[in-house]
């Protein structure tokens, strides 16, 4: 065993495996007393629980503390990696990295304990849904994931789950980026036919921003159409605003006050950097976020069951409070929630931020027209070609920091047009300008179709989303 | 101006009425702004602001904070008295004193910044209900107010309020003491003809103690019988359950979240000395006892109105909630709720602490037989009267650290009996013995009627009362 921190490998398990495993046989020892059972069991499972103790103080130089995971594993603004060059800062609130490139993703894997969706997971969810891989998979933009592995195995035993994703409805402006977990999500929900639950955290951004409430709700109600615009079936998909749900489910309220009994300040302090003068609605707020991974939370789809395993699509920046919810998860006595994480979408400047619908010249927006999608692409999009044409032509442009290449990853569907694209820009056969007119022609039918799809979504559609009420499954 | 300290009289205005006075100020020039009102105006109400802050810097050492009360207000429970003895203990969770009379009441009023209820408010209470005060007003058993004169002034110009209490269901059993509150709300509710809201917390009984959500909530459906055997009239009264209202209204929850974003982890850990290694649940849980000193947290009672007053009476060491909820309310819009303050139920072992129904031999249960009440009475029931019955003749009996005497002044109605008790036991004519019968022969008709109403107490009653609907006022 070796004696680095901060969540690298130990023995192939991160600080954080081992700080999952630890909790894992500590709830083992615990049921195994409980079921009485044989001594020699209990003796054994006693064992290997000091034995990861030792393995643990050894790894982290902490204490195993249940309800506390590493420090280590924790995302702050000035951490620096241990070769002295500053990480990436990702975190629910902040994307910033140094490198044109974006974010090192194989970096943050390593950092947050996750898994690596590699070519075996991505042919796995093939050969189990029986379709082609969704583009985000094939070409790694959903790239980490926790448990999907378990997830699959359930399915294939005809066990079940349900998708859970969301937004932070801060103004009425979505961009293309945000569309990033819907459109993911509605193929998942489209191939393995299954509920999924969109929460809307109006109560979230009441906190957080200088808005009144009744504009955090009418963002949601908005944002809610741009949601419904992606196609998603009525009859399978819950849409709620947690400030109508938390008034309107006490199942939903049991389930956060349950998480919030088992967080202490010390942990969202750890996990999220709250400080003593962040009011006290922050620093509850995580578990409002962790509940709806908890089937039971929903009992008018699931019928009271609380054992429908969930999936979460989403940004890897969300992560935290899902490291949250599944150390609490097995202390509550519900299964921990699977995770599938994206990286982040491109600001037009370049990958060193994400998109923000706070910068107008970083965004695409959904509202926004043909001419002003031309306009912004080919004034802000950061090229990664060269200076002049001559250049160009000779040395190639860099498709790896090229923001109009990245989005087209993003976007273009077909793989051997995408992949003829990156090989003709880096040869310098495309130019920038060219390049960015392909870009162009991909975004303005696509979000015209958006915005047309968004026109015949009626008041009348987005109440039915968001009422609570039975889906088309049997649980 | 003196410079200490410690809620010590200055000037005649204690630290926690300074910073209230320079709250309200700051509000005054802000509205003034707001309103646009005459340059000399607004520079008239500024340098009144500067003024109380320069007071206030000099009275507390501390610069004045919005939304941060000055530390010394907050009850500790190792806050050394000026004078060098020990102060009493008294927050929601301990009360606790060395003096056998029992918590000093007067000192704290000064500590806790509310003001005395006085012969004159008494009175006044009399002239506006064209009642006579309940005894609990004449013996100074309800002995501290905030703003009660201001309720007053307004319902005598025809302008209503209504009433807020509540209890922290933490077990099955309640004493006689748990009826205080009750008793004197059912009589400010008939006098006055106003509505009333009854909180059961049960989520902060989860919070806080080793107990599950469904232990919790069933015992706030027991402690509803009990409260609705004290006589209230379902018409005028909605009983709740946080973890059912919660989930029923949005209203409620938007409300909570008002509240939880105008208050920091440095103001509750100041006013409740939260730590951080408690859990989230608890650090946001004062929310949620706020929230129903606002109308607008009930809407099918008050139609949507936010500016009904409340007037809460309580135990004192519920004055920390309320101080917060008093703080708060003005930044969110809503008026501050007034309060009236009860003095504890002593433990019968002595008035060093109160009642507790955690343990048993220091209450009398409202399930107690009439052999068990005169049984705990007979052997528990602290004695202020002298060893032998010679001394007793002789020296006379304390009927200021005697139970039994105290109880009485809770419980037997008429005053010229009482007094002519603490005569006769003062001047040695009335044995322990026979003060303790006179106190279980008041006690015994008491309780089995209370266990009578109980038993005519349905499920169905029960249900009424604790939906939410339309009470029989038009507001």
């Amino acid at each position: 065993l070796g004696t680095h921190f901060k969540g690298e490998g130990v023995g192939g398990a991160t600080t954080m495996e081992l700080y999952e495993q630890l909790t894992a046989q500590g709830d083992k020892v615990r049921s195994l007393k409980t079921a009485k059972a044989d001594k020699a069991d209990v003796d054994a499972a006693i064992q290997l629980l000091l034995k990861l103790k030792v393995d643990y103080k050894e790894v982290t130089g902490q204490d195993y503390k249940a309800g506390c995971p590493p420090s280590g594993t924790a995302v702050s603004n000035d951490r620096q990696s241990e070769n002295g060059g500053e990480e990436d800062t990702v975190d629910p609130w902040n994307v910033a990295t140094n490198s044109a490139k974006g974010v090192d993703y194989d970096k943050l894997i390593v950092r947050f304990g996750s898994s690596k969706i590699d070519q075996e997971l991505v042919d796995r969810i093939e050969k189990v849904s029986g379709q082609k891989p969704h583009r985000f998979l094939r070409r790694g933009i959903f790239f980490s994931h926790r448990d999907m592995n378990q997830v699959l195995d359930a399915y294939e035993k005809q066990k079940s789950f349900y998708l859970y994703t969301g937004r932070g409805p801060s103004s009425q402006a979505m961009h293309v980026g945000h569309l990033i977990p819907f459109v993911f999500t509605k193929w998942l929900q489209d191939v393995f036919d299954i509920p999924l639950v969109i929460q809307l955290t109006d109560d979230e951004k009441y906190l957080w921003k200088d808005l009144s409430l009744e504009d955090c709700h009418r963002f949601a109600e908005e944002n809610a159409k741009d949601i419904i615009a992606c196609g998603f079936d009525v009859n399978k998909t819950f849409i709620f605003s947690d400030l109508d749900y938390m008034g309107s489910s006490p199942e939903f309220y049991r389930n956060v006050v349950k998480v919030q009994k088992h967080v202490t300040f010390n942990q969202v302090k750890g996990i999220f950097g709250f400080s003593d003068s962040d009011c006290i609605g922050k620093i509850s707020f995580p578990a409002i976020q962790a509940a709806p991974a908890f089937s039971s939370s929903f009992p008018q789809i699931f019928k009271g069951r609380k054992d429908v395993q969930c999936l979460i699509p989403c940004a890897i920046d969300q992560d935290p409070y899902f490291r949250m919810t599944r150390d609490v998860a097995p202390r509550i006595g519900y299964p921990k929630p699977a995770l599938l994480h994206s990286t982040f979408f491109p600001a037009l400047q370049g990958a060193q931020t994400k998109m923000s619908a706070s910068d107008a010249n970083s965004s695409i927006f959904l509202t926004d027209t043909p001419k002003q999608i031309k306009n912004k692409v080919n004034k802000h999009a950061f090229s990664g070609g060269k200076d002049t044409i001559e250049e160009h032509r000779e040395q190639g442009g860099n498709p790896d920091i090229d923001v109009a290449f990245m989005y087209l990853t993003f976007f273009m569907e077909d793989d051997e047009q995408l992949e003829k694209i990156r090989q003709d820009y880096t040869s310098g056969i495309l130019l920038t300008g060219e390049l960015k007119k392909m870009l162009i022609e991909t975004l303005q039918p696509m979000i015209t179709a958006h915005q047309e799809n968004r026109k015949n979504v009626t008041d009348e559609m987005v109440k039915q989303f968001m009422t609570p009420r039975p889906l088309n499954f049997n649980f």
